[in-house]
């Protein structure tokens, strides 16, 4: 080694040592989320990735969006690549309001909303805004994984409570409030993906929806809904929000990813009144502003084209390809395997018989060309998980079939070792 | 009122007293920006906004723009509108480290860098990677709004260091340092705008800038870097940014914001290679990815287009514009009123005579139809400033010219009363 280059190196080294006293408490807890560890791996050709759950995308109408984009920039670029308010565009606002009233909320506020980069970017700023270090935000269990990271990035302490087959269980939020609240514990919201839940797929039945706000409000507990495949529903009308009718207690968090594209990076919360400025301000910090490009991207394909039609479309879709996937589930995993069957969204849960840990079946998949995501993503404990997650929404039916012939070997063999 | 509306009221009253105790200890430190308090009124026709920095888009070529958009979303649409790595895409990493080259940083490795949702969002990452509550961040006296926001938020005590002509004062430096840690206050990074500064102007002076460094490195002090304007000096190359030779001790922040477009809301963070995978998860919690559109637009116009040349033409425009501003200052301002030179960026920074607090001055400013931003918003303090920022970048001449005869009658009257 060069005397120049070791030189660097033991400066390097040194750097590193002395810099470690500068990471915030918080730093410890910031963790690379399993979806986004497998994603570079999930892309490489010949491999069948049943990991991330991107959007079908191929039904849009990319031509005409390329002419859109094309306008938007010729005749509105001063607008288009400049700053703009950081509530986001109120034309953009109005739109959102007509999508919420597509999923059943029906009182939004074009004043109440903030447009957020990414949804994700509001999970961040909830838990900024209402969580000090140590407090409790309650989740699904399982939940989503970078609700979790960006939860914990605050040093939030999740709680997970049971779902069954119809969703979170009121008696169980109901009992771990009490435990945790006679622990002197601070909760200060409920995290719920009601609808078609990532990772398990399962919905919050409509009768339990009330019954689940009422328990929040009468313990002072904000319920945060996220509700990004609400209107993927394969059958009939979407789920009532819980939003709706608890314009006070509820912060509602909505997406374009899953409805239209998600490299718009644009999302939004509608907030109570009396919070919203405060949410508002935080959003405003963190970046300065959404896009107005890609904000009058998506404001001219709410109002130029069919997007209730491609939401048609690509709901047939993901309902063939649930179909798919079940059938191939079916077909060959072993009877001692269990599943969810999702009315929505993108997503399948497995559960292997206990005692099995799915964690390290990823790399003898990933050997065997398939990906899935582990179950212990999902959720805040860091403990062996026997299920994993399954999504269809981004792979043809003949590649789901492919992906669980692949897959079915190595979970089978895993239950075969687990008897022994 | 109906009684039905009374009785919402009455609940969303209640809500909004229980849900008080529900903000974090941080959320009280969430503040609008000054800059973006004026952001709705400086777009009111016929007012002449000296507030925002706002870059001028007019020499872009918007037609040919958005024939490029129109190609990546029609070619490449399943890639743009999809969601990307959170790192940022690799040829985008890749013409960064170019751009960083003709800023004066030849070393960049396109592994260190994290595409950023703006150069704000690096702000808040680095905040939150390195700061617990009541940790110091230094800045410059004044410094940038938006940090000081961002960094508020995460009640990190920002502690202003005085400038001079020459930028920030190694002395000064030094002395504050040294007062700060005999009170056992941890101080974790120096936040600097070396060049042109927001909002004085100033540039630090090339002699000081790695005594600056090396100050901070025996103290064990990050440096955050954030040089957004480095390249629209007015005349010759831009200064030598304080990463170039400290690669292990400065985080360098960049922002296509200024030379190119802030609709595309992209900057990044070349980050010291034993930070960086914390910083990298840090941003992936917050927005997952940045947007894949508006990074492939931003790729093929540092590609297909002559930004330098479109550098050349702004900052010969920037240049006859701050001389217009100069011009025009010391023609109608009276000789108790001071203000800076800069040799590049957006912003002049006027001084008035002690005494004068500008803040009220905006208002009545803003009925003579002129905007400014008030000085104590640069400032950690809440003290009333004397001071003010003016932006000359998206203003023309002769705005620029009616601006200022608007604005100097304001000034004489309150320098009158403060003498009387």
């Amino acid at each position: 080694m060069p005397a120049e280059t070791e030189a660097a190196l033991v400066r390097a080294v040194d750097s590193a040592h002395r810099h470690e006293a500068l990471f915030s408490d918080r730093a410890a807890n910031i963790k690379q989320s399993a979806v986004r560890d497998v994603f570079d791996i999930s892309i490489r050709p010949g491999l069948v990735s049943l990991a991330g759950g991107s959007p079908y995308l191929r039904s849009l109408p990319l031509k005409e969006l390329g002419d859109t984009a094309q306008q938007i920039i010729a005749e509105h670029g001063l607008e288009a690549l400049q700053y703009g308010g950081g509530q986001g565009m109120e034309k953009l606002r109005q739109q959102i309001c007509e999508v919420m009233a597509a999923e059943g909320i029906t009182d939004a506020d074009p004043a109440d909303l903030v447009v957020t980069t990414g949804s994700q970017s509001a999970q961040d700023v909830a838990a900024k805004v209402f969580c000090n270090p140590g407090d409790v935000i309650l989740c699904e269990d399982p939940t989503y994984v970078g609700a979790l990271n960006t939860f914990e990035a605050y040093q939030v302490d999740v709680q997970a409570v049971a779902m069954d087959d119809d969703g979170l269980v009121p008696e169980a939020l109901q009992q771990r409030i009490d435990e945790l609240q006679s622990e002197g514990r601070t909760i200060k919201a409920l995290y719920t993906i009601p609808s078609f839940n990532n990772p398990s797929g399962i919905t919050l039945k409509a009768s339990r929806r009330q019954v689940i706000v009422d328990i929040c409000k009468k313990h002072n507990i904000l319920v945060l809904e996220d509700n990004p495949y609400g209107l993927l529903r394969f059958d009939g009308k979407p789920l009532t929000p819980l939003r709706e009718g608890n314009p006070d207690d509820v912060i509602y968090l909505g997406s374009f990813s899953k409805i239209f594209a998600p490299g718009v990076r644009l999302g939004w919360a509608l907030v109570p009144k009396h919070l919203h400025r405060r949410f508002y301000l935080a959003c405003e910090a963190v970046v300065l502003c959404p896009s107005p490009l890609t904000q009058m991207l998506v404001s001219a394909y709410l109002s130029d084209y069919d997007w209730l039609g491609h939401l048609e479309t690509t709901r047939a879709l993901y309902s063939e390809r649930c179909s798919t996937m079940l059938s191939a589930l079916a077909q060959h995993l072993p009877a001692s395997a269990t599943w969810t069957r999702p009315d929505g969204g993108f997503f399948i849960w497995v559960t292997l018989p206990e005692g099995i840990d799915t964690y390290p079946l990823l790399y003898k998949a990933i050997d065997a060309g398939v990906v899935f995501i582990p179950g212990a993503a999902f959720t805040p404990s860091d403990a062996p998980s026997n299920k994993l997650r399954l999504a269809f929404s981004a792979v043809s039916s003949e590649d789901i079939v492919t992906g669980i012939e692949r897959l079915a070997p190595i979970l089978q063999e895993a239950i075969a070792s687990n008897r022994a």
